[in-house]
């Protein structure tokens, strides 16, 4: 399943396990239907990683190389060889260092970026500052002109992207949301377009998908927004996954993904 | 210097070196006034090969997942998940496999494309499929969806990206201009755009420089204009090269990037 509507669950009594379609399994752990000792299992990799930061990379290149002002300079055939922004004065922040966020910051840092991650605990990658709880959370974004969100939503990261953060950043920061829709304040994100204090944001997903027509987002010059498409799906991958971890449930052997229900991933 | 006026250089009598400010050095080896004996330099690295594969990656990334396509949609605030094309299926193929060309293909391949490289003559690269000579071209065209053009510019290289080039690469193919403008056959490619034959072109470099304001590329839906932008000059990098070639000319050592005037490059 993907995000089933609230007290789904309740009406299955005989549930062996939860094989959730996606990275995330929001809004299923803090469901009070969701049945205990079932296990909730969680998508792991099946392509995810890798396609999470081709999106990452494009929106960082196309931030860095000045691709949005180029691109408006095209439309008035107008010929001005902007100053660039240099790699190395360019730092990336990846919030969230589980599978998807470990391989984007990797992926960031072999491309020449000076790159920084941020999780509720420790944990030290190659190549990759390390950040860690609450209370490094505003050096982190201190030091990063870019910020990518590849967090969990759980009730501890939701509504992260706030005015704090953003007033945290370098004025002239962005921001890329592959996360969650509710990580992210949207008319905060407005405000801090608006005022200058961030030069752009490129968003996947949104508190309500489909985006409605109405949302300003679809219509701000500084926003880009694409509709969850930041990793699809690839069938093939996700259907061998799946059969796998019924082949280790039904043998009672441990399955990929299993998801802590008091962390929420 | 960066492009003499043809007959510009038979006024100096003295020349003991030529400094071309650039990593191609098109037109002086062609130029009569070229004085006979006398070291033509060309710009080596100075930041231009990671630049350049920054560029050749934002094309392709903006290719691949399909951006041009979504940002449409956004202007009409239509959230439509467009069938991806995967990175397995994008196969890349980088036409010369110089200083610049090398770089832009390995970093490709890192990231998971299936790249080959066409060079004049063989040359191996961990990663890259090799294809030599004009006999190997046709057969490098039909396997690439994207080309990313790092040619120097010479007689033999001259319109190469015609529209023999064109129809000889699987419909809806995509073409990255990153070596000069005298590479591409302009006229062709607006058609080949216009038939669908190709899918898109991002080109940094054109045959008139600034591209004028009546150019048809300028305001074509399928082609991303950028002005001559792809590796900006990082001044104190260009600096250092300079001197470095003062001084090991001054001590009769080889210099760095010594032109073959006969091959042009």
């Amino acid at each position: 399943m993907w995000k089933p509507p609230r007290g789904f669950l309740a009406q299955f009594p005989n549930l062996k396990a939860i094989l959730a379609l996606g990275a995330g399994v929001d809004p299923i752990p803090t469901d009070p239907a969701l049945p205990k000792g079932v296990p909730l299992l969680r998508l792991v990799d099946v392509g995810f990683p890798a396609q999470m930061a081709e999106y990452a990379m494009y929106a960082v290149l196309r931030f860095q190389r000045r691709m949005a002002e180029l691109e408006a300079l095209q439309r008035q055939a107008r010929w001005n060889q902007l100053d660039p922004f240099f790699t190395r004065d360019f730092p990336v922040g990846v919030m969230g260092l589980g599978v998807i966020g470990s391989v984007v910051a990797q992926r960031l840092a072999a491309a020449g970026y000076a790159v920084a991650g941020w999780a509720s605990r420790p944990k030290q990658l190659d190549g990759v500052e390390a950040f860690a709880g609450s209370e490094a959370f505003k050096k982190f974004l201190c030091r990063s002109r870019v910020v990518v969100n590849a967090l969990p939503l759980t009730p501890q990261t939701e509504s992260i992207l706030d005015a704090a953060a953003f007033a945290a950043m370098p004025r002239g920061g962005y921001v890329v949301n592959i996360g969650r829709g509710a990580h992210l304040v949207d008319g905060d994100l407005i405000a801090a377009l608006d005022n200058g204090q961030l030069d752009g944001a490129m968003l996947d997903v949104f508190r309500e998908e489909p985006l409605p027509s109405s949302h300003p987002f679809w219509r701000h010059a500084k926003i880009v927004v694409t509709p969850h498409v930041a990793a699809p799906t690839i069938a093939s991958e996700v259907q061998a996954q799946v059969i796998e971890n019924i082949r280790r449930l039904e043998r009672g052997e441990s399955p990929l993904g299993l998801v802590d229900r008091d962390k929420g991933y």
